[in-house]
């Protein structure tokens, strides 16, 4: 079983006014490259990991311009597909303080989202791999992309991967005909390593476990029960204070056993996107190198290191998140 | 009476360095359109409103750039002459923190400044209007301007409309020869909603009142008293922890009762520039909508959002404003 | 009949890297809204005439700013309608010299494509105006557009509107079903004003005149013969030296009567997208305020000088395309 | 006699959209700090010559950026003083090829307008110098600008000191009740170098000389037999073929000798402002320096390299405008 | 003795980023030009004083931007002198909260490392002065430069002027064969003014004192011991919350008596870089204008408000920094 | 034999103020990675080559970006090391028509001057390659440089790897000791194909053959006499007509026999900084993909759409620079 790590899912473009500007007070956009699976790859590649992406991207400029992004981190785009529907994109206006932030989504009807299962070899793809992680996002966006990634998953499964998943649910997704809930909880089943909490289960299965510890560790035990392939539960609390400040936690269910890691604050927020991405790809990363209890916190503080990095990825080494975990408040310079 | 609102004063250009340079650090500066009366303009529209602005502008590019940034929010901009006169404009450096924002002023021989009554037909102006929005502001520029909202007051006050006033009076103004607290007292007395607290009213009445509750509602009612067509008074608290921190909170002494909000806190600043402004849009909006105490419950979310905005014009809708008044504190992502 | 001008077609975003740079070498993006019948509506209100844009726009911010866009023109927005699909848009790498500029577009699912004919009340729309402009691009984009467009030909024929058509033939459109060729003929029947040449008359009548004078001529009388409507015929013509240098001319036929102005040069090219817009804008004012030779020469110059203006839509006003039309080179500063 | 030289004159600051953008379509302006005298001592600076310039900024932070940019040239900034009045400026458009650029002034009553002679200590100021040049710019500002230049023009003539005029003829100023000509007939009297041709001799005594070169020679007669102080006389032709491509050429009558230098073209044309006040400024230098023939080539050079400069002034060194003067195209790298 | 200032040391070109862009993020930088001697002399600049500058810049266009910056300060760069070698600089990634900044030199082999004490006259350069301000980081970068200094301290010495001492010891330098405590030790003991506390006392003298009040105490007194020229002490606590975060305070031993400010927050950290600078520049305006004790609270407002600045240098006046002596928050506008 | 190609050389940092801008004039500076042989292997990957760099680097995040550029085109940088020396950087102000560009050079004691055999292992660097490009940049900066480089050379012929040259003789570099023409020569007698003209023939041998087309072939045969192993030599003329014009040509002698491509024009030239290595890239890519002829055409066509493209890398497709070849002038739009 290799170290390599693969990844599924959506590039996406993110373009933004800069600085707190709406788009009406603006003329140009700061633009990036993501997407949450990718922002996973991404952080994990600056890491060190090796790393393989798949996805689908256009077939013109926009979509060249997505792979020297993605190539530019040292991630293997090999098995990037090129097809004529335009790359997905969002709009971001940044909020601040009491204002939130707003985000108003074009990927429907994208490259990722006209995927299909024919377009990936998984076989190929997967060979040589110890891990494969996927999020609730891919399945969410089209039926394509729902089989695409399911047959991946059983292809994983059979050649014993580790499956690591991110179970987002989000309402303004789903729109193709299958519900939501019945789809995660049937593509959760081939995993191993579940990352998420609370809601995450109840939207899963069904349940109204509370918010709370007790109600944390029954979700868990429950999610376990009914899907007896997942044996490690991790889970990120991130409370929003503002939309300039945020608290973050981590906790977890390994074995029966439950631990928590302590609460890490950020003020300023420089940027909230893909710190729940930046939590996996910490904890991918702590899997491989540190026992259960190290990976959380070091989940943890990537997660909160995260909040200070413009864009979606994670830019930050392991050393650099190592340092968060140790208590550097960041007050000094590094000369 | 129509709920179409009218303002008057000042289109001024902002012009400030980025970020937080200095000028003598800079080679460019972002620019703004605004004026405290087309702030409250603007954010009206913003919110919906029917909203017509009076005043005078270069006849140059600058001119039209102002225009059209007026008709961008969907002003009516008919009533806009055009003279040879050079728009009036100031300089921006801003603070942060322990360090206070400076403002250069170069407005007192511009456009607005040589306005005279013969410019404005009122009648025409204020046809169909519900509420006439003017402040301190301008009679303090020019002898002119003076002249010029003195008849719009009289025109105003003859036709039945409500009047609000916001009697900003400024040390660096009043240059011309007038006294500011006497002209001030002259023009408010046509006013029937009253925007201010005990530091204008002890301006305008020569008064000494505290500045707690208590000299707050003596105040009002010396004020009722001496001009009994005022029948409303609202005042906004600001108060101003740093240059990058803000406190603001709303009280109201409506037909003896006083009542007030709860204190709302930004941090960080973006802008302070315009927060008074967005408070009085924000009152007028919920009058035209809502009870007097939930009308000054908007007013104070209105200039507390405002804080997060750059530029000196609240782009924040009536629904964002609300989300505000209900506690939202930010901290999500609107997808 | 007034002379107010109706436009109908797609609100369209471009993104552009900055200067000189590809994307791959870009973080930021320009962005301007236009549309090929936006751009004409745009600069006509630029030269102060009366004119309203019917199309649809995304339900969000993006929307809101493509209106405000609108509005700060001045042009009527009360039609607009909001969806929930994004707004269509492109990305442009601008090209110099002997290098190409590119463009990849996103608009085949945007709010424009979705649009259907129970969305316009074309009747309302129409009341009052003199001309309505439409170009072969809308018709090529969907079903509904073509559908909704000819809905709006036929009730403008009804009411004896001037129907001006510049029938843009682009092949990379037309992906919904229909043939191009045939659906812009069945169109431009509809049409009183042909804005186009040759090769456009060669693609709806299948026919092969040849590109000189002569075929112009040819070509005009037989697109009159098959299409009684229309009555007379402008075309310009565009040599692109390089990216950076550019050539214009215009010719006519009406009334049987050949004419065809100055040729203008253009270096360096600042931006050639919608001049092609420019010149329809220009022809439609012109016929408004001159002959038809002075129409043509006017257009001819609107064409030019939008070469020097960044972004799609020509910002001149009549005062400036005089200015071109009298021979005036640039050369000297307007104080 | 010193080879110090003063300049007197408006510190005014230009506020510009970046690129060819127009005011509307942008958020942002660069700026510098300039003014025709200023720009001549800051290029005589450059190339390492002493330079004092004497004149009135604003007393704020826009007043300390402008001297802390004359004081970054090395210029003696030590005579400017502090008024309570903004400083002058004005706004650009920028042209290209086919369309102009576009002037927006705000300086009639800004710190430059409200000199006046009790603000200037000439005695002090001339000490210690060898040339002092104006222009006809300042006179026609305001009185008290004229009354202070008069009297610097006396107290200079009475030291013995050279006085260098370019008598730069604008009708958009002389708002004040002074008829220009007149003014400058005046004044020019106690000149000894007169830089300007034809139509600036026509201007000042009401002649109607040809523009060729027999004309000229004939013009330069006539000034000299009326105002026989003047014993040199340099002349600059700048042909603008569009705003983006210029010739210019020197031509001079001293002693009776006529004599002029090669055409040279600029292509394209970075910035046309301050062109001429580069000749003026390379003329100075070059009759410090040179003799008077390869004086007027070398201002010819500066007038022509100026164009390839951003902003008002000259940047380039003696070294760089003797590469022109040398026939260096510009199309080799210096490493 | 006269109030000039002459300080000495590397003028170095600071690149960053714009924002919270790492370097990968990135297509720009900003730049400034600093160095820790020269912040010195240009916040003492800025606040009136008269200074000169002793340094050596590149021969090249990077070292003429250099000197034009110490210029636009008013600084006397005479005795700058040019050389073949490169300008130092460094690189800058600006942290933000727990996210720590981070620098990249490339400085030791620049124009101020090959700096010899042949290339400056200090006779000369001293004449007049009444401090000589000299710290820790010019000796650690070159043997050049380390004799240059002693050349200096020695002449200054001879010749009575007060030495003012911040022994900044840096373990990234001192790379070309000498120990960094020794060579301290050397140079301090020319020294009457010592800018530094227990840390800085412990690496020269090679002790262990505590850093608390007491051993701020005891260490001062062993360094009056063992270097008597010594006479004042004053310390900087500059506690480093987060990097968006910021406390300071001031401490100091003059004849015996101990006294210290109160402690200064400043939320958010616009730039952390030259904060120590603003404290010596603030502290020897302050032993020039105040007495020892309110010389020590000048220190420290200069150092909190620095927090508040862009680049390297204080660019607050004696006034602004004494608004912050008084308590003033910077929650108003100054108008 | 193998199609990758690997180069050998600087990987420096190019930093230039935005626009015409000098220094003096910005705070700001665009960065580019390049260098010259690295421009030659960035060019080829951009037309799908493999592609392999070997170089040194700094250990910091300066490097670290330098490598992420790397990647972004692809390119393998397994053996490029990290050192503790700053990453080489020049500053470039862009000139303009008769304006010169100027460049100030911070390289020499940077990480790749400081180089040694040792570093590289030639052996699997070379492995599976077709061709080894070197420029004469390399052995100029340092002789760690020349040492590694020669070890490179004679490894390359022993492994009978083609070997092309493009012996770019700079002046400002040979600082150490070495003579530039006896090293080149030396160097030069391990290649096969030699990029380069009569200039670079005279350098090296001594010779004084004239620029002509019958000079260009005696000097070439010349070359062939005393260099055996060179049997293919390709020139490319630039004429920079002016810093915004340029012409470019190929000529070559193969085998005896002479022939040359047609002019080509660019204007305006956007950067001409890497415009030789984009000849040596397209030379190299058509010795692989065509024959002799039409890879000079190429070569020349690839040189010339360079100058359109910012930084030092030329961004164009070989689909892109065929249609150059093919005539097509850039004044059309790719949609």
């Amino acid at each position: 079983m290799g170290s390599k790590i693969i990844t599924f899912g959506e590039v996406i473009m993110r373009l933004s006014p800069p600085g707190h500007r709406t788009m009406k007070q603006s003329h140009e956009m700061e633009f990036f490259f993501g997407g949450t699976e990718l922002n996973v790859a991404s952080s994990l590649a600056v890491m060190g990991c090796e790393v393989k992406h798949i996805s689908c991207v256009s077939d013109d400029f926009v979509g060249e311009a997505a792979i020297a992004s993605m190539k530019s981190f040292g991630i293997d785009t090999s098995l990037i597909k090129k097809t004529e529907h335009p790359l997905g994109l969002y709009f971001l206006e940044v909020g601040s303080s009491i204002r939130s932030s707003r985000i108003a989504y074009n990927r429907l009807n994208g490259s990722f989202a006209n995927i299909s299962p024919d377009q990936v070899d998984w076989k190929k793809g997967l060979e040589g791999c110890g891990y494969f992680h996927w999020t609730g996002i891919s399945p969410g966006i089209s039926e394509g992309a729902y089989e695409t990634l399911k047959q991946g998953l059983q292809t994983a499964q059979e050649m014993g991967i580790q499956i690591t998943t991110d179970p987002a649910y989000r309402s303004n997704l789903w729109k193709y005909g299958k519900k939501g809930n019945e789809v995660l909880k049937e593509l959760v089943s081939y995993s191993t390593i579940f990352i998420g909490g609370v809601n995450e289960i109840n939207e899963i299965l069904g349940t109204v476990f509370s918010l709370d510890k007790e109600g944390f560790i029954e979700a868990c035990k429950e999610l376990k029960q009914q899907i007896p392939s997942i044996h490690k539960i991790f889970d990120k609390i991130r409370i929003g204070v503002t939309a300039s400040s945020q608290q973050t936690q981590g906790r977890a269910l390994v074995d029966g056993d439950y631990f928590e890691t302590e609460l890490l604050e950020v003020t300023p927020v420089v940027d909230r996107i893909g710190t729940g991405d930046a939590f996996a790809a910490g904890l991918i990363y702590g899997l491989l190198n540190y026992d259960d209890e190290m990976a959380l916190k070091f989940a943890n503080a990537a997660c909160a290191v995260k909040h200070t990095i413009l864009g979606d990825i994670n830019q930050c080494s392991a050393e650099d998140i190592l340092e968060v975990v140790n208590g550097n408040s960041g007050g000094r310079i590094k000369r």
